[in-house]
């Protein structure tokens, strides 16, 4: 049997790498229909746990971005690798794999100028031609375009979908009517150019997101119903001290996990993970380094998962990313991205302010008047203070300076009626790699039978739910079977017919590709309307009446029955 | 109330222009909650019908192409525009748009010099700055970019989505077990970057299509289930003749729609949009000009609906691309992409060859001799039949030219037994716009009563399927509503719950964004377990179990249950 998932992935069409027939491009790979149908199962399952039961509805964004958004995000500035170019050759390379690839240091958290040390230091060549290596540069991983004709207007592939919920916050937060905390969900691609692509499914340049950015009162870090998940177990890896198997309740607790709404996100990931059959000590939350955190998040974890090929794989990443996004784009795009924080009862304050003389400045200053008056208005606490000191103010209007003493201002103490404050919501983000989850659901499920592969995956994500086979190919059977099969598909189910070769293989055949249940019609079943519904994991087999045949089957593979109680 | 549902779309939450807070990227749009929702629910009643129904299985492949790809298509030559730049101020047009907005005339298959003659002959300015305006170039209408370091690797953003399905032809053959014909279908992004887009959301540069690509055996564009569609009735606009009604089987029967096979898919996309909502007159079939369709198109129509806004549009696609696609990928890749179709029984054929006459050759040309016996043994018909009559041959070696006559070689017959022989597929091709669709949808459900907007959407798009309230925001009322609200979430339905405003109130919200049921929790009902459920599309009321309730819902929102039979 093959020992290789991506093997057999590529041989019953799951994943194949594209284009293949011009030669292959690193880092992206097709789907094929088994592949796509078993992806979107897990999209329908994770939609199904965060839009339908958690309400974070979802939204769909453009994968073009203008540049303005990723100056904001800071991709523009920060989404980069060393890049480095062989004087010889021209071939071009990631510069800390060039480096790993002759000798074993750790090239993580060097500085591109140390990068080029440590490349000249071990007198590092071109991998290609053995020529001179460059210098160190940065290399922007976004994939850029241009919008429109000509090169004015520049845009990118979103590195993320993440930015499409932070753009339209005032849109969602008027839909959720104006109250936090509300939640939004975002399935779609995503970009990273890398310089050379390795580790197959696991690093690609174009690879799918499933997204959700809880947008929520930075001081109101809980969640209503943390109550029901803070007895469940999580595995955590903590940046400080050992492994440990804790509650989401004591995680909290013992300040391990943030806050809460962290630790209740942590169990939403556990769950879904579990649905979709990665289940156990296979999946663990490690939390990021310090030094490995970005520098305006509140807490970051990862959910990993343990592979046989690649050891333990970051899938899910769920983090407090407080107010910089939010913040981040206020700033860029002078539209103002806040929430209005309605006090539990109405403040009553006092502040000073510059009141104009206007009767005064009127006269003085005729047309100029109306812009003075403007400035002083809005001047702040400094300006104020310096006027309480030095008796008088000066502004600019153009070129001009213009000196303004107390005949033409005051300071006044003015008492204000507040009913709430403008505040930036923080942002809570679990963000799910939907690539790496097919691959280790993929990993997970491949078992062995004798000498033979079978796919033991969930019936949730099963791309096909049964097979129809005739047991031997005589007319009745065939006819019996093929109305079966066309029944089971006009009702919507994902079937297969197959009447080529010995029962036992046509058995294999559905095992190798997971399907759940083979339905197998044989003579008996002929004269008394049943047929045999035979389970992938045990093999067992069980006679059913054809007139229940659709109930059972909907029921066994929306798990709501199981086959032992049939 | 609102006559412009792009209004009611962006107020609650259906659609958005992108990028508002950056001034906003003309051609982008968001799907917000509500239209995200909607959209998923259009392409999960497609994937029922063509996935599952069909058996049409879905592949996904990357939105980024190496060049390679769109040479082969036929897009990097002439997926193009006519650009015309003013020489003042440096704006960029379409050609033809600047025209248009002057004269009235047919620019339609004008040619880039014929268009710039109609700007000289109407003395056109720049729309802008009333500035003189360039020559007409070309534009190419895709996204560019490039894949990994510098600018060697140029890539695109797929205008289309089924030259995925082109590429991978030798995989699907293979996953279909060698066998035509077979069915393949994605959906995903594609792109258009449009010199100024116009029209809203029917012309986007980042847009949702879903494609099916069927390969097909030539001679064999029947299809077995014809006879259950035949008599199915359509709306034909043919490129002949008057517009007609006419069953699918007397469309092929009187040669309006080219064989059974297109006139079937038809039939599916008429079923397709029946399921959505758009029924009936909306929705008619337009076969292209002759001027219209690809050179390489044996035939191709449009379903088109209607709608207020802008007319008749252009939502489904169905052609008869023939060989045109798989040859073009197999020129352009060197690669074979080529069925093999078995005989009913072998052919033993004859044919004439040549013979190298090896035992003269040999001695005579040496090291020579064997590219010489190559070369003979590639000489085609034409070639052995100038042998024939002149008695010599010429074959060039690099830059020699060696004469040979028949003491270096003969003629023969030589016989032959072929099991089949290799074709190229033909590929029929249904392609829907999703993004029309959706807008087609909304438009079409937009009603009114009492002044107030009712959307009408089907059951199966409806974005929320129901709507919990407590009668009046009473804690015995309001604590039943929630529990009920949460249960149903849990469940998996899409749910909404309101207690704000009059009960009258809270039915105008959700009858505005479609909501096919509400149910109410009010004091009657506390006593004996009760809900009334309310139909949004009559404003009727039936009183239900609460036990009863999720039951209901389901089979009320699948349509396998009426409201009117409760």
């Amino acid at each position: 049997m093959t020992k290789d998932i991506l093997e057999l992935a590529a041989r019953r069409g799951f994943i194949w790498p594209s284009y293949e027939i011009y030669g292959g491009v690193g880092g992206f790979y097709d789907y094929g229909p088994l592949g796509a149908t078993l992806k979107k199962k897990v999209e329908d399952v994770w939609r199904d746990q965060y839009c339908a039961k958690e309400g974070y509805l979802e939204i769909s964004s453009p994968s073009v971005s203008p540049e303005e958004v990723f100056v904001a995000s800071g991709h523009v500035n920060s989404f980069v690798d060393p890049l480095v170019e062989c004087k010889k050759c021209g071939s071009t390379f990631r510069a800390d794999h060039v480096i790993l690839e002759v000798v074993d240091i750790k090239t993580d958290g060097l500085s591109f100028e140390e990068l080029e040390e440590e490349i000249e230091k071990n007198a590092i060549k071109c991998p290609s031609c053995k020529g001179g290596l460059g210098s160190v540069g940065s290399y922007n991983l976004m994939f850029k375009t241009h919008i429109g004709p000509g090169e004015k207007r520049v845009g990118y592939l979103r590195p993320e979908t993440a930015q499409g919920m932070f753009t339209l916050f005032n849109r969602l937060y008027s839909f959720y009517r104006i109250k936090l905390p509300f939640g939004v969900a975002q399935i779609g691609r995503a970009y990273r150019n890398e310089i050379s692509p390795r580790q197959g499914v696991i690093r690609l340049r174009e690879f799918n997101q499933a997204e959700i950015e809880i947008f929520v009162d930075p001081n109101e870090k809980t969640h209503e119903n943390f109550a029901s998940v803070e007895n469940l177990e999580l595995s955590l890896v903590p940046n400080e001290g050992n492994k440990l198997r804790i509650t989401a309740g004591d995680a909290v607790k013992k300040g391990i996990v943030v806050h809460e709404l962290l630790a209740y996100q942590l169990v939403l990931v556990k769950r879904f993970l579990d649905s979709v059959g990665l289940t156990g000590e296979r999946v663990r939350f490690r939390q990021h380094k310090k030094t490995e955190m970005a520098h305006y998040a509140a807490d970051c974890w990862d959910a990993e998962i343990k592979t046989e090929k690649y050891g333990w794989i970051e899938a899910v990443g769920i983090a407090d990313r407080t107010c910089f996004d939010l913040e981040a784009h206020e700033k860029e795009s002078g539209s103002e991205l806040k929430a209005f924080k309605r006090f539990d009862e109405t403040k009553t304050t006092k502040r000073v302010a510059l009141v104009p003389n206007e009767a005064r400045l009127g006269p003085d200053f005729k047309a100029g008047a109306k812009r003075i008056i403007e400035i002083l208005k809005g001047l702040g606490e400094g300006e104020i203070k310096r006027f309480k000191e030095d008796g008088y103010i000066e502004i600019e209007i153009g070129s001009e300076k213009i000196r303004l003493d107390d005949k033409y201002l005051s300071v006044k103490e003015i008492e204000e009626t507040l009913a709430g404050e403008k505040i930036t919501p923080h942002v809570i983000e679990p963000s799910f790699g939907i690539d790496r989850i097919v691959y280790c659901i993929l990993e997970d499920a491949l078992g062995e039978r004798d000498g033979k592969a079978v796919l033991h995956l969930r019936n949730a994500v099963a791309p096909v739910g049964v097979g129809v086979f005739p047991l031997v190919s005589k007319d009745e059977l065939v006819k019996v079977a093929k109305e079966l099969y066309e029944g089971l598909r006009d009702s919507g189910f994902y079937a297969t017919y197959d009447a080529v070769d010995s029962i036992g293989r046509r058995y294999a055949r559905v095992d190798e590709i997971g399907v759940p249940y083979a339905v197998t019609v044989d003579h008996d079943g002929l004269k008394d309307a049943t047929v045999t519904i035979r389970d992938r994991d045990t093999t067992k087999q069980k006679r059913v009446g054809v007139k229940d045949l659709k109930g059972i089957l909907k029921s066994l593979l929306e798990e709501t029955a199981q086959f032992e109680d049939l």
